[in-house]
């Protein structure tokens, strides 16, 4: 089913998180969308959104080298055991309003929580030139040791930069 | 990144709901998994769980023909301004354990709340044979009149029904 | 399996279609790569590129009016017998380089050949700043009636103009 | 645009192959259908085509041990550099039926050329109970070294079991 709706009255839109502007947002990235994005109701499916909002986060790890992709350091058991992992233990998002194919989507990220071994991203997808966003979502990595899969004691150093840059 | 940790500490699921066993959910549908659904780490990207928790819902909803795909009642401004409209408003998940591609994946569909104009619904994501779930995720639908975009004073009839079946 | 090799030796390229270069195409759009289009190989699957090469034809022809959403116009029995519909009747491809994300991909548009009711469209991707192809691949669109599903006798007049400004 | 014309006229079939039988197929897997494969046509969008397709042919060499996904055995620079690595170097695909969700598709594999580091393996996609093809795809692999990325001289064993087992 479609990922937003198109104008939903103020009433139902009071139980749910209010939109955040896009000066909330201290990073953007942008990405154009693609015509098997759009669903049969002619919008972006609400899946569609996720790999927006997962696709900018990593997008700003790697700029600040804060997320190596595996191919560029293959895993093996025996050189990965200590290394520091993120995996995605929970993720949501709200949906204000829909976009659809054509057009390109900006996405704001921020940092909402920071724990000792976890990170809370939240990121706004605005339509192009729209003050307010369609969606805003949420995803929580957290970093386990590759071996044990134990969360770390601490987030890795370059983790912890990109945060930080990000608050 | 990718959708779930494969063994977190109890620790780190300490904040995160229960998971709820296959009995926890009245209606199930199967569906393969697909060697596009795996990302780099080797496991099923996290937005392929909520393609799949899509796909689950929708599929009880055509079954129980409380949903009509637009394509068999094409969508015209005349036509449809009364007619009401499910949309997703908000949809979350959490992540247990890893999917991955080849295998077939189970999804437990259930109704966690009933309002005047919306539904949420809850599915689980089980590997084949597994008791507890890889992921648990949740859909809020309002429905809205299509026309004027306001939520509907009540639940369609075959969607009312649909929801009473699953309780 | 992944999209493409990497470095294939000439040996092997031998017996598909050569590589077109840049100035080949006479329109080009952008599109941003997501996580989720890497493979567990670290590199765009191969479905990737199709839904590249199809949002790049598809942006191209509504950028000329040459297309229209379904959206937009949405179609019911009575009022799209008439009207002209492009189906897709064969596609292709050809993977010379790998592409990966992160990364934007540019994808030139041409047309390769123009019948009575189908065009068929040429199109390359090519990663940021190269001068070869990482990929080049067809569609060939068929226009038929909506209702009859019987080819048009002649191309749409916008699609023609739009074709036509690609030669 | 969508991947298939729902009832093309005989005339324009006429330049394309033959739809090939059930029984020209050595080999079946089912997979289900996604709500996010409809594109806004309301029919599977042409990429998805390729994913089952892709699907289907791995699933089979997975079946056959005749693939070993990464994550199995990950790869790293010192392991890797002598073992064979499938890589798609061209693929391609004719469609004379529509699919759509919901629905299961039934895809047979079968191998049509062997080459000294090649196989072209062809598949058909039919939707469920149909006599004849929705879709038929090919794809060609080639094998080649991984630290070369030169064409092995010949298949790996275990591939050349599953290839002949299709024959």
């Amino acid at each position: 089913m479609r990922g937003a709706a198109r104008a939903l009255s103020s009433a139902t839109a009071a139980n749910r998180p209010a939109p955040r502007a896009r000066d909330a947002y201290s990073w953007y990235t942008s990405c154009e969308t693609r015509w098997a994005d759009n669903d049969v109701y002619g919008h972006l499916n609400n899946t569609v959104y996720y790999a927006l909002i997962d696709s900018a986060v990593n997008r700003y790890l790697l700029a600040r080298s804060a997320l190596t992709l595996p191919v560029a350091a293959p895993a093996s058991p025996a050189t990965t055991s200590d290394a520091a992992l993120g995996v995605v233990v929970s993720s949501g998002c709200v949906f204000f309003h829909s976009l659809a194919y054509p057009g390109a989507v900006d996405a704001g990220v921020r940092v909402a929580r920071v724990g000792t071994s976890s990170v809370t991203f939240e990121v706004g997808l605005f339509g192009a030139g729209a003050t307010t966003p369609a969606a805003q979502g949420h995803f929580t990595h957290v970093y386990v040791h590759a071996g044990s899969r134990r969360p770390v004691a601490r987030l890795p150093a370059p983790l912890a930069a990109a945060v930080a840059a990000l608050a």
